[in-house]
């Protein structure tokens, strides 16, 4: 039996773990769970390729995070092997708690649970039955005295971010997310137990931190895939209030686990609910969402529809927030629209229709929390204060775009026309 | 608006489609359910990266037809606005029939009805609904007089080939699985409306049938893929023999159009049976195994966890089929085994968990249905028979692989040995 | 015989050139001369792959015009055969008058002359000949009325500029040179014969503004390409410098072509210049070297064999240029060197062994000649003015750094340390 | 200073090599002169991107070394520092004796020398100077008494033609030739110190077998590359004769190297010899044909100009080689042909214009010096005997192509069409 398992990736070619304690974590349900997963929850709506799981990129992870610990132990950084083993373990598992479509679904399937705590519920689980992971665990969230090892699985320039932009835009076809990750990696250096990169890696750096900003507006937060967001949210809403109402039926033929975090309003971090947790996956969702394209309750039914079928609103981006007026215009116009399609007009309904919402990104955060620049001489520099990096600074403030997301008939009554399109699926 | 809807296909570049009929057939419900069934059925176990959907593999089938027309239409073959409209649907629709994990469920799930059947099924009820489609009906199902219009859909030289080759190559890393679509595409030329290739293409061919037949043993027949395959089919069989039996309890919570498949043995094609197998896909499979592992019948519960967590059966090939008194040999240790699992060993239930199978594949069919080579002086000769090809006669025999699927510890007990394995995930 | 002529491109996929008046002028020797003119000058004792040739260039600017027509054709824009044919011409002879390592050697070489006066030139000769030809005159030199033609061949947004980032990107595996010129292809637009980007497409433009910058610092301006460049032209000074002097012998063994531009001081743009001119590629430069490591004259010896060799000087980036006290202490040096290596050390020798000289490059020019966006309501905005490109306007300002080229030795002693790196072939 | 250097590969990513002897390789004058060789000779006139270096196969062929080392030490076979050092050197050098255009011109400008023979006397020579290279020397002529290490260099799996496969395909474009380098070399071993492949690997080696059986023919054997080469010959004999019937004029303007070797009809491998030899490259011959444009001799020039202006002959395949007559026929219409143009038409003339000869290429070697394939069960069988490869027995028969070339007038005079063309530049 050969000592390694080789895995073909194809974003950066054979993965090869050594047979021992990382590929178990590996074969751990935990982690398989993640097959079940998708990495960009509903952009595959938009970008047809966009279908990889969390699985791959939590491979993907580690895989960076061997060769990072590779050119730091060429580098002279001494690295002991339950380090070594520890920090690939932390790679590996720094998305556990991810649940499906998070970044949609978190505020009203999990309210109050963010997917940083739950992924340290389900560390700390696995950590009290296997002693040597507490190192780990110290490492992912930054208690351990080693600064770069946490760094290199939480911080501005991690081997999450590295893998999946990489891999986000290999799957999407968007060139503009192309980044040199092995010029990165090879310019990594450690200097007082913090993360450096060499001076010679700042234009590396730089399309790192543009790609990031180009992939948050044209695939992360593209137009279509807010508005299918937001479909998919209104219908879960809509679902627990039905539930929340008593209409019980509304959960008929969903999964346990999700009808576990439906019927109660909120949950704390229990055992039980991580084992709910942990038998959740896209298949519960997609499940529930077919289960109500044959519901009784028609904007229910409606709603899921539109979602199975791929139906969506349309997503108008805003100079500027709405006056109120022109906002109860929109909505007045919408209840108009309800009507005629024979479905009922009131608040709840109507905000399900429409919805008012801004998407909000910068590229880079300054400061301490920065990444910092390495000189030959020995100085260190904060990345936006280095040498040539002009632009570093401008794309470090945060940009706000205001978009309301509705349909596309109510949308051409009143008016609205797309002030921005992205060229993919464009309709 | 634009005149064209573009999509980043990771795999060959932007897709353009005109605003018109395909593209409204690409917005179909029944095309929208190709985004939930992958490709590769459980190869994603496998390859990790092989999570792509038949949606994207019929828009890419779409566009390959999209490039060959173009290329006959340079060369001479008039092509009327309507056979094109027609052809490219051909392509978009041509795998519509095609159930969740198809090549493993067929027998089991839809036993009786092929994917081709229900694909022509599909397409006549649209084409009833749009009298414009029976011509893309014809071309499909070979009755339209001009042949190469049917040979592009289907033949061994077909868009449907050409764009799963690379595009399961480009996802599961196989770099032998590479051929070069855009040299064969330009070499087609139409010779008394029969496709055929340029002698020029010959080699770009070879490579073609090559990668097919190399695509087969590493990739569609992984040994590992086989052993998934196994697994589910044991397990929707041990269901389907449940239900028959009486035990109702193993369709709760099973979506309706998977219950509808798994009630009655066996359904002939109607409107009914068509109207349920429209809304199946992917997810009802999977979340009736999430059902299932919390079952109380232990060997679904079992087989179910088995699968959900990916602890695979061990898949052995063997040189001859096993002799009568091996292979009760091998049953009487499955037996054994199960009984220190505290699990039944009647017959049926050591059935699904050794099971004896072949692969044979032959990656290429001489004669008459083969592949057609043009030479400048006029001739046409079948591929095989073609200068220089010394080698497509010797793939074109068929190869026959026998194999079991059993428990690791079974097979570790008997003495069975791997005799074969192939590089990714090794175990 | 086919219609069309394929040539493979591994940068872009096949181009297919019709048979006719452009596949005439590609087998022209002006255009196959580009063949034995590499892209990048030295860069390829930098890069290894960056050994490609200006002819690819020329094919693949070609190729993008086609790309560029098709899609403003697609919507809308009239263009005639006759513009059409024009145009991609313009594309394939828009770099004509490029000499041998041209960036280096024009100010040396054809003092005077530049690169473009001699495509001009070249243009004209051959219109002469063909007086279809004047058409691409008028749309290379912009005299032609529908703007967006030149545009196309020469601006900010140009099928040079396009081809030239994505090719040398890829020659060099300089990840951050990607861009997504499909993408720009497809959003461009015609407005008042003016070329726009629709608003779509302003991430991939911004992509491309960064990519654009960032290869000139990794690649163009890499301080060892500037160091390689900068011990071309002393030798070539040397040599030019001897010839003035009567030192005939500096000339023997070298080609009738390059002769005639060393002998005289200055040539004008006559018959006899450009008939000499499309003799000269870089095998004559090559070969000149080669001739010089074997001169009796001991600097042009010792500059040609470090240049054969690859034993290059250093390049030290400076944060301002040094004082006059600080220059004369490292010519000095520079003298002691040279004497301790039995060499002259006049002031013309040390100024072939230590050089001072900065780079200067802007990413983007502001302003009319700048690219226009084009929002759906027929606004037009200029690109550092549009919704969210918060640092166009930032790398739009020119950046320069002073640098000087000098001996290892020599930097050594004066204690100048590199203050920047980039990461191919550090030394 | 970092302990590596890197070399920014575009075919197989970052190279990274260790400060020390191997580097110090790399930076020497014979190693450096493969810079301005072409990997692939006169192929660059057929596709536009084979414009590659020997230099950066060198390199690509060591970093192979370094992957396979790596692979073959992870399986527990031990290689001290000294024998690694020296299998990298064995694989950067191994190409030190190819001249320019070494396929093409060996047997006219080095008869009876043998580029293998160069090589050896190259590397002798820099081991007289540095006692440790003897190692590479022994491994490379293969007296080293562990095997392997003279296989990965040198046999019918080697770290040579992987490299230059995927180097080749990946510059010229051609699909076909796409190999899984990465997942051969992970399936290597060493087993009685001989190098073999696990049964696993055998559909990457069918892969590469079938690779480079039609890379041969596609590219290396293309017809107007034959073309090319033959016209090549044809004026480098043509200079040669003319040299040594007292000609001189032919020589005038020759590098001194070229000189040395086309003054004498025949260079024994003496320290003079060698001398000359790493004197020359790609510049000295492209130089002379440029020189031989301007030549008085009419035949020279007229051979010279069409090389450089790429009008080049046309290669017709035949079925079997000519009878005497119809070679007369052909002989006596390109003797028409010529005298029609004023040039002369003797016998020798006529040769240099029409010129008969066959390719022939076996794609793989079968017998104790093939490829051992290796099995669990510790048996090794020769790979064309190994389970499921029918085709490999088949595709080493060799298949020998007849050809003529000769001018294209002449071709269609006679009534000669081709029989077969490939997809580049068709003419």
């Amino acid at each position: 039996m050969n000592r390694f398992k080789l895995f073909a990736d194809p974003v950066g070619g054979f993965i090869s773990i050594p047979r021992g304690r990382v590929l178990a974590y590996v074969d751990h349900p935990f982690v398989q769970r993640l097959r079940r997963i998708r990495q960009l929850g509903l952009g595959f709506l938009v970008f047809p390729g966009a279908e990889h799981s969390r699985f791959q990129h939590a491979l993907g992870a580690m895989a960076l995070m061997q060769q990072a610990l590779q050119t730091l132990e060429e580098k002279g950084t001494e690295i002991s092997p339950q380090e070594r083993e520890a920090a690939l373990l932390a790679a590996l598992l720094h998305d556990l708690g991810h649940g499906p479509f998070s970044h949609v679904l978190e505020s009203v399937l999990l309210p109050g649970l963010s997917h940083e705590a739950i992924t340290r519920a389900l560390f700390e689980r696995l950590a009290r039955e296997d002693e040597a992971l507490w190192l780990s665990v110290e490492i992912f969230i930054g208690t351990y005295p080693r600064r770069f090892l946490h760094q290199l699985v939480s911080s501005q320039l991690d081997m999450d971010r590295l893998d999946y932009l990489r891999r986000d835009s290999f799957y999407t076809g968007v060139a503009e997310g192309v980044i040199g990750v092995e010029r990165i990696i090879k310019t990594m250096r450690v200097v007082d137990e913090e993360l450096v990169i060499e001076q010679k890696g700042v234009y590396a750096l730089e399309n790192y931190i543009i790609a990031r900003r180009l992939m948050y507006w044209q695939v992360y937060l593209h137009k279509t895939v807010l508005a299918a967001d937001k479909l998919l949210l209104a219908l879960v809403r809509r679902a627990r209030a039905l539930a929340s109402s008593g209409e019980g039926s509304v959960l008929d033929g969903l999964s346990p686990a999700l009808r576990f975090f439906l019927e109660a309003p909120f949950r704390t971090l229990t055992e039980e609910t991580l084992a709910h947790f942990v038998q959740l996956d896209d298949s519960d969702v997609l499940g529930a969402v077919k289960c109500w394209t044959q519901s009784r309750e028609p904007v229910l039914r409606d709603l899921a529809l539109r979602l199975l079928e791929r139906r969506l609103p349309r997503t108008i981006f805003l100079e500027d927030p709405p006056q109120e007026a022109e906002l109860e215009g929109w909505r007045a116009a919408t209840a108009r629209w309800l009507r005629s399609r024979a479905l009922p007009d009131d608040e709840e309904t109507i905000s399900a229709y429409i919805q008012l919402d801004n998407s909000r990104n910068s590229a880079y955060q300054l400061g301490h929390e920065g990444i910092w620049i390495w000189y030959p001489d020995g100085r260190r520099v904060e990345f936006s204060r280095a040498t040539d990096t002009p632009n570093i600074a401008a794309v470090s403030q945060p940009v706000i775009k205001h978009y309301v997301c509705l349909p596309r008939e109510v949308a051409q009554e009143v008016g609205l026309r797309r002030a921005f399109q992205a060229p993919e699926e464009i309709s």
